[in-house]
């Protein structure tokens, strides 16, 4: 009975949430506290370790194999958050080894995408692959490549980061400094860009003009969902940036599967019908009609809780 | 003593070449074949057999672990040979299993750029990696991936066709039916094809004018290392279209090192130095400076038949 239960941790820009997971993906207990306001990464460690010691004491703590905790810019290898823009803490924060020295238990990190994967292989849409892709749309484009059973971190562990394939060759500004980069077309913010593009370039009626300066993906979906051409229009663009992007990953992984997870990946056939049409026309003929586009299988609200608990199971590094 | 010893054989669509290899990449006896001429599969695999005879009775039969086969169009998942259109026979050919059949000898099998790579990991450039990518520039641009120490097959054994990334989109017409393929640029046959374009579109100055027609890469390396300018922008051209393209390849496996091998890379600096440019100018900062760019360690003569050996000693698919 020991060893039967992972923490999953999911430290966002804003809100920590945490849970207690059985190897079935089902989260036993589960809470949420602010990221930001504790002052040091240390004061912070220490009130994760006060919400999560009457969890431990309800589940047993000889019961837990681990915590994994999915963060931005984290890498797998050095169990450090690297430069991360959107978290309270400056620099590179060893947190894999602050928490495992302040908790007792083993602690496992990696960032957000490769932490879905590792949860939709562990209880979700990936569950018996051995060779997918999972593709976080979002603010950003992230991802997660696992090839033989085994997530890809590559020789310094920041392998996989899809987001920054260059879609349009000197297209638009990515906040990396460079041009072009997918996630600047495909995600929740790169569709809500093209449409403010658009909509300043000509006067095409669209339900979506009142909102013009602060469109978003939720308000594009809807319009797309009530019949607007415009926005219908806005959909197949950003299917086919990301089915052609695509068709080149998958050139190099051949997955048996792409699983996508995140805001833009919610309208569902909306943007996986044209990314679809555009990957197999963009396919090389022994890949085509073989991959499975799906959408992520695990709830909303947990996946990122499951995700992170997944990586506490196993080192998958060979 | 005993399986101390690997066969590595290299089928080639005009001859085979076959070897008996240890496990430091010292060929111990060699031998050659045609591969044409011989009608049936089932009679060139008597042939070959024939040929190696001799060959296992001087190193004693019980000391050879097994046979790797490298092969246009194989198939590492199936050990078949599938529509390979330089090769004698057609359709689907069930190489390994016949070859094991009649040799009795466990046989794997494999296509020619993922058995330079694993000759490369077993005796040459990319000993002790376990992350690196495999170029070989001959008459396409073949791929072998390595990550976590591991060939990257894919979900179907096709993984890992680089010279099919989309490196210009609507470009040149590829012979796999599609636009714009790497290999159409950065090949040897590639760098000939631009050479002839560019020798189209102007009346430049350059010694290459008289080949016009029949330029070929080492008429180009040649006309370059004797300073001529417009070989020298060829070098230039083929080295960007490449760079950019394994600066998208960087991003989804962070490879410790890229390795090439062929006809092209044989020019050494010529080709190495602006693939080396571009690639960096190109490469999001998190993999800037970390990339090796090597060419093979193997000897020219016997590196397919080394690559070949090197699936024999086990097989990497976890």
């Amino acid at each position: 009975m020991t060893n039967q239960l992972a923490v999953g941790i999911d430290l966002g820009g804003t809100n920590t949430a945490f849970g207690i997971v059985d190897k079935e993906g089902n989260i036993l207990l589960k809470g949420t506290m602010p990221t930001t306001g504790h002052g040091t990464v240390e004061n912070y460690i220490a009130t994760l370790g006060a919400n999560l010691a009457p969890l431990f004491s309800q589940v047993g703590k000889p019961n837990i194999k681990g915590i994994g905790i999915g963060a931005p810019n984290g890498n797998f290898f050095t169990g450090e958050i690297v430069f991360a823009p959107n978290l309270p803490w400056t620099g590179i924060i060893p947190l894999a080894r602050l928490v495992a020295g302040s908790l007792s238990l083993p602690t496992t990190l990696t960032n957000d995408a490769k932490a879905a994967a590792m949860g939709e292989m562990a209880y979700g849409a990936a569950r018996g692959m051995k060779d997918f892709i999972m593709i976080t749309l979002g603010t950003g484009l992230g991802s997660g490549i696992v090839a033989n059973g085994q997530m890809i971190y590559g020789h310094d562990g920041l392998a996989g980061e899809l987001g920054h394939l260059i879609a349009v060759r000197d297209g638009r500004k990515c906040n990396c400094g460079r041009y072009g980069c997918l996630e600047r077309y495909a995600s929740a913010t790169g569709i809500a860009l093209t449409a403010e593009l658009w909509l300043k370039e000509n006067d095409e009626e669209t339900v979506l003009r009142q909102y013009q300066g602060h469109v978003t993906s939720k308000k594009i979906h809807t319009a797309a969902d009530g019949g607007d051409a415009f926005a219908l229009r806005l959909f197949e663009y950003t299917g086919k940036i990301l089915g052609q992007a695509l068709a080149d990953a998958v050139t190099i992984t051949s997955p048996e599967a792409i699983i996508f997870f995140g805001g833009l990946a919610k309208s569902g056939r909306l943007i996986l019908d044209p990314v679809k049409k555009h990957l197999e026309e963009n396919l090389l003929s022994i890949y085509k009609d073989k991959i499975k586009l799906l959408q992520s299988a695990l709830p909303d609200d947990d996946a990122a809780i499951l995700g992170a608990s997944a990586l506490a199971w196993g080192n998958t590094k060979g």
